[in-house]
């Protein structure tokens, strides 16, 4: 089997090594880049460096559009006129609609979103094992060839993936909530706080853990995040409507000084926050473990380490540290109730503070 | 000198061990849960748990009241009446508002609030280094007792903090900024998320990094946060307002779809962060790495390892776990492109890759 992967970066490139590896296909590789697919050659993420679309789609049954949101229609169209009957086409990008509107009547387009990579860029963080265990969506349409979904799917499913059929729509309001809407309101919260603060430069005040976590998300790399946002606006822009219409109901809430309502409405929110990030974790519910320890250098070597030595995995991870940076805290989060416990003795074992938040 | 602290639990009981420690103080200590008292007298906490307000605070120069901020107004009360005119009594509640306005012509009365120790409770936690260069807010009035506010001020000097005047509204009005209001919006985020995720429980998405960084906080500890809303709830509310603003700015910017405009109010975002982290940190500004790593047990301790063993200091991480739980990313951040050269040149040398973010 010949597939083709157009765009060879951290996603394509993966792509290739995936289809490579698994399923021992000849991989052809463009990028308009042409130091791009030299490297992705170099690593073996490819086994072919075309020059061209056309070059690169030439005879194969797979066409992988992997180019930053904003190039994709031009790159599909590209990618569909120089292949016939035999050739499915997908795409990677964060956003479905536009691309669907474009393409759904096309049997031979499918349109996809792999929920992996966005913690770095470039084909020299490409793996072969990027997509093992995550989701890919695929938005097929009424009118898509069904041996060529068939085939696309396969593909995925043995490059580690789990992939799913999904309305575009539905893909796109998903996404908004839970991925696009969070760096909205980080954003919004850092440039509110920036703002009020830089009239009290003299008592800038030390911005705490939760500001810190809040936050960590606010402008992540901007082209391609305007690129997502412009894609997605009317179902980002709704979300934001909503969480408009919930803080109207806290500052009610707040106005009003009922404190059972309050502490009602704030421990919903903890009860959710759980729910949702069980759904996301293999081992059960989430459990975490606060630990006070001194700042020092080697202190996360020392926890991690002895977590480490008796197997218990760390989930998550936050530090806490104190004014003085000398000396803070910080939290793991492990998968169940018993894991905990054992973490919370081993943390003790080594002389610090330890307890497991109920 | 002798210093009485009423509400002996994580910040009353490190006021002890401090004052016990660095002001070589006679320290009685009040709990209305006598199994509390009995365990800071155990831990050295205090050197007298006493069983009543008045027998505490009898012949005290310095009275920390150091209770739930709605316990405040009736503790503060109760020990001003059982004290005389050389005793100075204060607190240490996250608002300022409410209690100064019910004392605000008492001269013997200055409001207080350390930034330490959001992140445990319990006496069990207390130690007498907590307050070591913490920032620790006094709202001293024009009714204030100069000689007595100095005594007061030297004593938190003292424990290592650094004391600040500040105005109780202004006090309100920084902390509804940077700390109220992120646990307000993170509660929204998460209502929202669980609301509309519900009605999809058939493809509950994986719930990414962002959501989780952007959400961490929601829900912490219902009646401690319902109490600070309470006490705060019109400054709080206001910040609420701005946000509504600003969010109906950001869905405009969507809706138009400027993206020119949207990717500049991005870069702003990020921007403004880095300002304000910086702010908060010591060496410098913060310089994120990336790291791709399997998340095997141990991996976080062989990292953190080999920067600690390199004395480069950790001063934030965050983990970003691949679907599969067996890959993902690791960030941290150091202070200065320096330090962040030099950790990603020890991250490399263990054979995983490492980028710094620009």
């Amino acid at each position: 089997m010949k597939i083709a992967v157009l765009g060879v970066g951290l996603i394509g490139g993966s792509i290739g090594m995936a289809a490579r590896r698994r399923l021992d296909a000849e991989v052809a590789g463009y990028d308009p880049d042409p130091a791009v697919s030299d490297k992705a050659l170099e690593l073996g993420a490819i086994g072919e460096a075309s020059v061209s679309v056309p070059e690169a789609v030439d005879g194969a049954e797979l066409v992988f559009c992997a180019a930053p949101v904003a190039a994709l229609p031009g790159l599909v169209a590209e990618a569909l006129d120089a292949t016939g009957e035999g050739t499915v086409v997908t795409d990677v990008g964060s956003t479905k609609r536009l691309l669907l509107g474009e393409f759904s009547s096309q049997p031979r387009f499918v349109g996809g979103h792999p929920l992996a990579g966005a913690e770095t860029a470039g084909v020299a963080n490409a793996h072969a094992e990027l997509f093992e265990g995550a989701r890919w969506y695929l938005t097929p349409t009424a009118k898509t060839e069904g041996i060529l979904y068939d085939r696309l799917q396969r593909a995925i499913g043995d490059f580690g993936a789990r992939p799913q059929a999904i309305e575009a729509e539905d893909h796109d309001r998903l996404m908004a909530t839970v991925s696009h809407l969070p760096h909205v309101l980080a954003n919004v919260l850092v440039s509110q706080a920036a703002e009020e603060l830089r009239g009290e430069s003299e008592r800038l005040p030390e911005v705490g853990p939760s500001f810190r976590d809040t936050t960590r998300v606010a402008g992540a790399n901007p082209p391609i995040w305007a690129d997502i946002f412009a894609t997605n606006s009317d179902a980002v822009a709704a979300e934001i409507d909503g969480v408009i219409e919930r803080l109207q109901e806290a500052a009610k809430l707040l106005r009003d000084g009922d404190n059972d309502a309050l502490e009602a409405w704030h421990q919903d929110a903890g009860e959710s926050r759980r729910e949702l990030i069980e759904a996301a974790s293999t081992g059960g519910e989430l459990r975490e473990l606060r630990i006070r320890v001194p700042n020092r250098p080697g202190i996360v070597a020392e926890l991690a380490l002895a977590l480490g030595n008796a197997a218990v995995n760390i989930e998550d991870m936050a530090l806490y540290p104190a004014a003085d940076m000398r000396s803070g805290a910080i939290s793991v989060w492990v998968a169940g109730r018993e894991e905990a416990e054992r973490a919370a003795a081993l943390v003790r074992d080594l002389g610090h503070d330890a307890s497991i938040v109920e």
